[in-house]
């Protein structure tokens, strides 16, 4: 046999498989009631549109040639003029220079890891953070602290004054986070673009739930508030990622990031050396689908997911057993339960599939120092009211039986 | 202005731009016969075989839901098991285990730079190479160094006594390589793994123009050679990275690698962390489309293809002046053309664009050591045969005028 993990660089050793698309083998499972995953329901896909779009851009020869065809690294043209009107719309004013296409927000957090992150580098990431966030940046070998809340005084003298470098980038979601669902305050996003400031580092914001908001006021991003801050988004440091995702569909592949030209130029050089373009094909289709259907289309899912956001909290207050917390979020896909101490998350979940045929993953995977292990990630997007009832009252009595 | 540089990974230095990409908007000036694309005639593009597919896939509500959502990292199993088959005719007996599909072959070679590469490392290319091989490596901050040809007798043992590492990880194009068009000959494929086998280090096989023979008989690829010599892919130490792009479509953004399943399971995590997945869509289509008129599609553009190398050649041989010499490929999409050592390729580029109107790519950079400045990438594939003798009477006047 040859040794291959001989032949591996050292970063090799932190790309690590990942327990919740483990459990993506479970949302097959039809005896299951899966609140593990964090993806959109496919009932709600504007299929039909795609299928338009798709009939338009191929029935017209020029428009087919371009589509299938290599195309630009940064984008095709018409989707990032539309991504700029959105992101203005966003309190984000900025051209079609501004943004960048890559596969999905994913693909945007391992550029920006590939492109900021040296070995030993601080990140600061909330705690819990998206998992994929640290899978992406793992590869470049960071090390991970916690992101600075309100009240934070360190300078970058403070850090070298204790021995060590000051943080070198910073990630974070402020809408709705995967995998608790909570969302910063105001005052919280301004207390993080000091500690920006005072310490230099560019922070990254993922929106990628941004449209996903079923109450409540929207509180400007952290992107909105840099660009006022600093007189334009060719003087802010919060870079944005977006994503199709949520809005769309996933397997278009689209995501995007915002940010100063300068700095999108260098992106477009990383986006040329590792894929050399996304599908002008998926882009395109993207671009008519958004252009014609966007605010009508998010707010047909934001009507379904309020609803089933709305049965699993009931449900929640209806069967946990006391000791049980849970997050109550605005919008998102996700609420993050806090077991008792006693209870360890991957325990539990062995336990609820086996013994509940319910699935959801548990909260360790989300801190980049495995903590949280009394904790868990409930998506409520893919089950309809009466099911999320169901796994809940089955998971509550299971955690009364013991 | 905010230092942007400053904030980057030392490996940003080495994330430059490229020629070739710089090239590309030359390529819509109506005035301009450009040789420079190494990319496929867009009107030999399936578009109706795809847009059958985008309907059936679209209108039936399950594949639908799959198609759109988010996807196995390793794959659509159905389009892996085609590749399997395919594989296996090229003499490469392997199974779906031993697939993953990338983002085309670009993508493919990032990983496996992500994955082998670290600082320092040493990677053994042709010289000339592709360009976009000597950019995804370069991400992960190798040196490069030749890749031996037959005779070769280095060990690991002479590496060390001259203070040196062995090589790290091998690239090669054997069939009619980007920028020659040149193929190895089945000696020099064996005297290459024979220099694996003693350096013990793993060679990546890219075999984007496989399919495009235009004469000759096939000879067996590094992939077959070795899985032979092995007895069998999990034993062999090559690695093979395919595409689509040059047979069916680019912008389907569908490439596979071919390998043991313990690295391709490793590789399903470099995929994770870096996109997630690759659309489900556009893999659909890419297996509907090759499982239907794979084998008819490629031969009618081979028929197409071949006419115009033989147009290029012809025109070569009537207006080049004496002391151009160029290369005679049996397949692919490139002539290499040597000019007269006094003649710096960039430089006649920028005369031959504004004096004659043809465009071409220097050849300087297809090298990691920047040699090479004589000489230059003729692409056949974009234009008719009448366009591509226009061109090369062009050039071969402005080479006599001097």
């Amino acid at each position: 046999m040859t040794d291959w993990p001989h032949s591996y660089a050292p970063r090799a050793a932190r790309i690590a498989a990942s327990e919740i698309r483990e459990l993506f083998s479970l949302l097959d499972r039809p005896d299951i009631v899966t609140f593990a995953g964090g993806i959109p329901d496919p009932k709600l896909f504007p299929t039909e549109e795609i299928a338009d779009a798709c009939r338009r851009i191929l029935a017209d020869p020029a428009k087919a040639s371009q589509a299938l065809q290599y195309s630009l690294s940064e984008g095709y043209i018409p989707l990032r003029e539309w991504l700029a009107g959105h992101m203005g719309k966003l309190g984000v004013a900025c051209g079609p220079d501004n943004i960048l296409i890559t596969n999905g927000a994913q693909q945007a957090l391992d550029f920006l890891g590939k492109l900021f992150i040296a070995p030993g580098d601080t990140v600061l990431v909330a705690r819990p953070t998206y998992l994929g966030a640290l899978q992406a940046f793992n590869a470049y070998e960071p090390l991970f602290d916690a992101l600075p809340g309100p009240g934070h005084n360190r300078t970058p003298a403070s850090y070298r004054g204790n021995g060590r470098h000051p943080p070198k980038l910073g990630y974070a979601m402020p809408d709705f986070q995967n995998p608790t669902g909570l969302s910063l305050t105001k005052n919280e996003r301004l207390a993080l673009l000091d500690a920006a400031d005072a310490l230099d580092f560019p922070l990254i914001e993922d929106i990628a739930y941004e449209t996903l908001r079923y109450d409540g006021a929207p509180i400007p991003s952290l992107a909105a508030l840099a660009t006022a801050r600093a007189g334009g988004v060719e003087k802010s440091k919060v870079i944005a990622c977006g994503t199709f995702s949520k809005s769309i569909a996933p397997a278009l592949r689209v995501g995007w990031i915002v940010a100063p030209q300068e700095l999108i130029r260098k992106l477009v050089l990383v986006k040329q050396s590792s894929d050399l373009n996304t599908s002008c094909f998926t882009q395109m289709i993207a671009c008519e689908v958004a252009a014609t259907i966007y605010d009508r289309h998010t707010e047909r899912i934001r009507v379904a997911y309020r609803e089933r956001r709305d049965a699993m909290l009931k449900a929640l207050a209806a069967h946990m057993p006391k000791g049980v917390q849970w997050t109550k979020p605005e919008g998102g896909m996700f609420v993050w339960v806090t077991f008792p101490d006693s209870i360890d998350g991957a325990a539990f979940l062995r336990r609820a599939i086996e013994e509940a045929q319910v699935a959801f993953v548990p909260g360790e995977a989300f801190f980049a120092d495995r903590s949280g292990r009394n904790t868990a990630r409930f998506g409520f997007t893919l089950n309809d009211p009466a099911t999320i009832e169901e796994g809940i009252r089955r998971l509550g009595a299971l955690l009364r039986s013991d």
